[in-house]
């Protein structure tokens, strides 16, 4: 067992045993803040809403309208009946239920992440879990970021907790004094809130997580007429989140590649997040190909979370790519607009698992239930099937349940 | 760490470096099999096609049937376009994509599993996933059963190997010479199967699992007017499946309790697994409670994988029960037909994961990619709202890559 793995584990026995006392410990140990409560008060609540700006208010207010927009249009498809009869007197049907408790877990930082309270708590909103928490860490003076705070409100998240790191994942999967176990937990984090997470989630006590996680990426694919400006731009975009991000761009000559070099060059003089980038840049990587449908395959390879098609007649390629988190379709959609205002969910398999996750929606924010509904003549028509089939898997007291019932039907009518 | 977990690691390390020959090994180890090839031949499917009886094929060809009618309607609400414009110039779309390469992981023992494999196979065909492999243990004469055979046929399957246990999902994760790596393994095991499932689903380069697996359960609330008969033989029919498998039954009276515990006695002088039954029965639960509100109070919080309701009038109280595998509604309806020919999914969350996870279902086979299309005008509408944002969370690179575009169209038009 590794280090950080071992250290995880020993957070989440603190947490489990000591609740609230092991959590506050924490902070004081790794943040050097000193609480004396968990809970944002509804005072702290207010005064948020006197130091957001309006500017930023407005903003809030527009992600939130598009990602509503976007997660109404979701729910409508799940909630279209997906009942069918199979045979005369047999209907199957799954229908969808709110997952009773979700916690939202939203890192701390030098900026707050209201994209991210708003992908997580939005959705959330929009199914209606009956119990819905969030976890941050607070700055040193114990203090949450207001635009958290502000984001959170909207969202209709009232139990928010001061807390953060591998003690937080803990605290919502076990429960504390003050905080309330959760049976999922979304959300990003640095190593230590990954490892927690993973770990929870694989124990049945625990509580279930949105999806493994790993370095943020984007891959742009860019032909010769595309805007080497605008590639720039969007590799720099993704650089400054990390200095593990991963930024690959694949073009169809090294003529290309130099022009986007160099107004990567041009742009990242004024770029405050700069060192940060230089190092992702290191470790990024400019291939040419072919032709776009080589660039493609490699894509596809990689399933990278982020994929820009800076190409002509974009549409065309679509139904090529089979493994990407999303799709950005040409000169007029930077991956930030992803990040903010589209509408879509920000939150998408990193690190190669798009080849078998999706996107945050809300159906993550939901489980579905089978219902199975059998007539007697439902009964009559597939029992003598079930009876075979169960003499067949040498399972008699499974054919018993079904040839008592028709024995009864034969006797009463 | 655990026994288990360590031998089973051990198990995985083995397959990953040596392959074929370390799972040939393991095969002669365990099972004290030798195998030549792992691979079924065209002789070894063609062999089953007469060995198989044509009442079971008929039984085996009617629930494939059902199950297609069922998935068939899955996909047909997935395919349903979800592409919504989220406002002038912005749409945002889910497209599906089958997963490339899955795994399936059918069980050995002493009956064959048909079932199970038409349950895995079947969606996988619907979905057309590229590449789709089937691990079985084989017999001690080195032969899968052929209603195996016969069943993954039917469904499409033709690459087919001799491996079980630990061995056969580390195999399938990986890769040998001739067994391909997947990219999600589905299918119930024993706990060397469970384990190594949860090993190779946490590391990024193993593959993605369907669910984590618990001890199968039913849960009956049946009310004075239940058949006992009827609800024993339900009882019955899953506490044959293991000596770990739960049995609840939530009644109104004592009385009630006492003519289903006759019932069980009576019908089980009859059955061939009385010995795993009793086993089970000795763990089981059955409780009375004030009425059925209360009982499904009780149900919600178990979170049953297979929920019967013997009661009168079932559908009334279908909306209130929050957490359930599945649901079976009426004296019409047992746990059986579910497990072989209504068309449902018999694999279900166990273990109270039904709370988060639901059934198997056609989604399951497939990945949903994010389509963000945005316009020159759709730019100009949500791009200074995406740039106010980046500035609050201190990403200018993101706010560049918005900013250089607005100032092309605003000089270019």
């Amino acid at each position: 067992m590794n280090d950080l793995l071992i250290k995880t584990q020993d957070i989440i026995n603190s947490v489990k045993l000591n609740g609230d006392k092991a959590v506050m410990n924490f902070a004081k140990q790794f943040d050097n803040v000193f609480l004396s409560q968990l809970m944002v008060t509804d005072a702290e609540f207010y005064d948020s809403e006197n130091i957001v700006s309006d500017e930023a208010k407005e903003a809030i207010r527009f992600a939130k309208k598009q990602l509503e927009t976007v997660c109404m249009s979701q729910l409508a498809n799940i909630k279209n009946s997906n009942k069918i009869e199979s045979c005369e007197g047999v209907t199957c049907e799954r229908q969808s239920r709110p997952i009773e408790k979700v916690g939202l877990y939203i890192p701390g930082g030098s900026a707050p992440l209201i994209s991210t309270v708003l992908m997580l708590g939005l959705p959330s909103k929009i199914v209606n879990n009956p119990v819905r928490v969030l976890c941050t860490p607070p700055n040193r003076e114990g203090k949450i970021n207001p635009y958290i705070l502000y984001a959170a409100k909207l969202c209709g998240i009232e139990k928010i907790y001061k807390v953060g790191g591998a003690q937080a994942i803990a605290a919502m999967a076990y429960g504390t004094e003050s905080i309330p176990k959760v049976d999922k937990i979304f959300g990003p984090g640095n190593s230590w809130v990954t490892q927690a997470k993973q770990l929870v989630s694989q124990d049945p006590k625990g509580a279930a997580i949105d999806m493994p996680a790993g370095p943020s990426e984007i891959l742009v694919i860019a032909d010769e007429k595309a805007n080497p400006e605008y590639v720039a731009a969007d590799l720099l975009s993704q650089a400054e989140h990390d200095v593990n991000s991963q930024v690959i761009l694949i073009a169809l000559s090294d003529e290309f590649i130099s022009r986007v070099k160099m107004a990567i060059q041009e742009q990242l003089k004024k770029l405050s997040r700069k060192n940060i980038i230089e190092q992702a840049l290191n470790n990024s990587r400019m291939i040419v190909v072919r032709d776009i449908s080589e660039a493609i395959l490699k894509s596809n390879q990689f399933a990278p979370e982020h994929l820009i098609l800076q190409v002509e007649n974009p549409e065309s390629y679509v139904e090529k790519i089979s493994n990407a988190g999303a799709i950005f379709l040409g000169p007029w959609a930077p991956e930030t607009v992803g990040d903010y205002v589209t509408g879509a969910n920000h939150v998408l398999p990193t690190y190669g698992y798009a080849k078998t996750y999706s996107g945050l929606s809300v159906a993550d924010f939901m489980k579905f239930i089978s219902i199975q509904r059998v007539s007697k003549i439902g009964l009559e028509r597939i029992g003598p099937y079930a009876e075979i089939l169960a003499s067949l898997e040498g399972l008699d007291a499974h054919k018993n349940a079904v040839s008592l019932r028709l024995a009864g039907i034969i006797k009463n009518g």
